[in-house]
């Protein structure tokens, strides 16, 4: 049995399934609630565990190991997740603490590495051997399955797809670049343009609660309604996220690229069919043709498969 | 014993070398000469194999592998060469024909992913883990050494790293596309625009031969004079060039980018460092610190490496 911890900003998941086939034995979630104590954190997500584990009729002895997926730069090395962007920790020692209150491997991962093992292994990828998952919440990042392995790259740090520059000295973007993809197609920057460029006439407008800001949620609703506005910024997304692809494919000629949370929403007709034929006509046929692009096969789920994505791919390297 | 072959556009070259250790046991060059009849060119060139295994004075059996790298699309699981853009073939069976002649296994690479091998086996990338081999003479590819191996795709088509967009919609490439790193630092994009825009008055004009076309070389003997255009000439390639480094940094986070022909001839002062400078500038420091620019390790012997190092990785992996 092998158990999943994925840790986001706002909640956190839990899961328990077995190392071979797809089905979650157990699974739960809860309000993160981070403090600054770490350590204190990780115990009680231990804990956790071991009342999942209890409740699905388990010993302690049955688990095999522990997957965690976080945001943020990591040191895999040492099983530390350096400076998480949504929460309070500085240097948490995930794996030293989670393996020794659970007396058993514990395997640590950014976000966009296990939601590319989660889609791989559970989704969208199942069967494929080159796979690129692209993370498109608040932020834009890859995880790269390459030959049937994630490659992480120097320090942990490839899939860093959100900043490559899709327009040289463009829009400035939060990481202090400029032009990065992320600024255009990120859910946090695409917010803030909402909030300077929406009119006021807009179904976008209309369409976002009292007092709220307008997010990329009210454009997708609109956009089905046929607004105009609406129309026009999910074309733009659609632009940047092309330009974005292209260059993966370009560059690492994956079977499949998997899109993340804001295209999953947005479908077929406002978002996939759009950007395929965007990506095609701008790729040669020999690497096109071989270029399936769609919607995460997890969708709200994935979060119950990210950490168990990463125990099993962190058993199959040791 | 193994034998390499690259088949080059002008010149073919030929060398032995054991499996382990960088020594080139005998090599030779001889103008590449193709028929229309691919077969009969591949039996010559196993007859070039053949000589130079005696005066090497090694006995045919005592051949391991051969490993052959050329230009173009090639069918990796066939083992033939599709449409070489230099060679008057069509599918040659490169495989098939040396290993019925020759007795051994024959892999076949592209020449870009045979140069990133020779880099990372005996030049510049020994010892690395995650290295990349941008090819910069008349094209544009790339070779990606991540985790140990090559990564070759869908198609074997990866590492297209020179249609990449770098400026979207930008100058027309000979690919048919717009905007392709290759329309701005490939070898022949260079030179059309030399035709083009080269003032008679500058020492790029006066270092042409008679009756030639200036040409890249022109501009990097005229840019260690001081000549004013060819400056602004390696400006604007260092540049671009920046600008795709910059993506595969992103992407793939290596830690070496090998740069082929031209930015090895034109050097440190004129090319490299400020390359360096404007990657890095542009890279977060957990990506560009763990990042070097190097020049080719074998620059001109390259061709002598090219086969071995594919006859040595196709051992490694069969």
């Amino acid at each position: 049995m092998l158990a999943g911890i994925d840790i986001g900003g706002t909640k956190t998941a839990f899961a328990l399934g077995e190392r071979q086939g797809d089905e979650i034995a157990a699974s739960w979630r809860r309000a993160t609630e981070p403090t600054q104590d770490a350590s204190a954190d990780l115990l009680r997500m231990a804990d956790d565990v071991r009342t999942l584990l209890e409740e699905a009729g388990l010993a302690p002895g049955e688990l095999e190991a522990v997957g965690v997926s976080a945001a943020g730069p990591l040191d895999p090395g040492q099983g530390v997740l350096l400076e998480p962007p949504n929460l309070p920790w500085h240097r948490a020692p995930v794996v030293g603490v989670l393996s020794q209150a659970l007396g058993c491997p514990v395997f640590l991962d950014n976000d966009a590495n296990a939601a590319a093992l989660a889609e791989w292994l559970y989704g969208a990828g199942r069967g494929t051997r080159h796979m690129v998952y692209l993370t498109m919440s608040t932020g834009v990042g890859a995880g790269l399955v390459l030959d049937g392995r994630i490659h992480r790259g120097v320090a942990c740090s490839a899939g860093e797809v959100g900043h490559v520059p899709v327009v040289w000295d463009g829009e400035p973007c939060s990481c202090g670049m400029r032009g990065c993809l992320e600024a255009y197609v990120g859910g946090a920057a695409w917010t803030r343009r909402l909030v300077e460029h929406t009119p006021p006439s807009s179904r976008v407008a209309a369409l976002t609660p009292a007092g709220a800001t307008p997010r990329p949620e009210q454009v997708v609703l609109a956009a089905r309604e046929g607004d105009a506005f609406a129309l026009s910024e999910l074309a733009r997304f659609n632009d940047y996220l092309a330009r974005g692809i292209v260059q993966v494919a370009f560059t690492l000629a994956p079977e499949l690229v998997v899109l993340g949370t804001i295209p999953t929403a947005a479908g077929e007709a406002l978002c996939l069919d759009p950007v395929r034929e965007q990506v095609h006509a701008r790729l040669w046929p020999v690497i096109g043709d071989g270029l399936r692009i769609e919607a995460s096969g997890l969708g709200e789920s994935l979060p119950d498969y990210a950490g168990l994505s990463v125990a099993r791919e962190g058993l199959a390297r040791s």
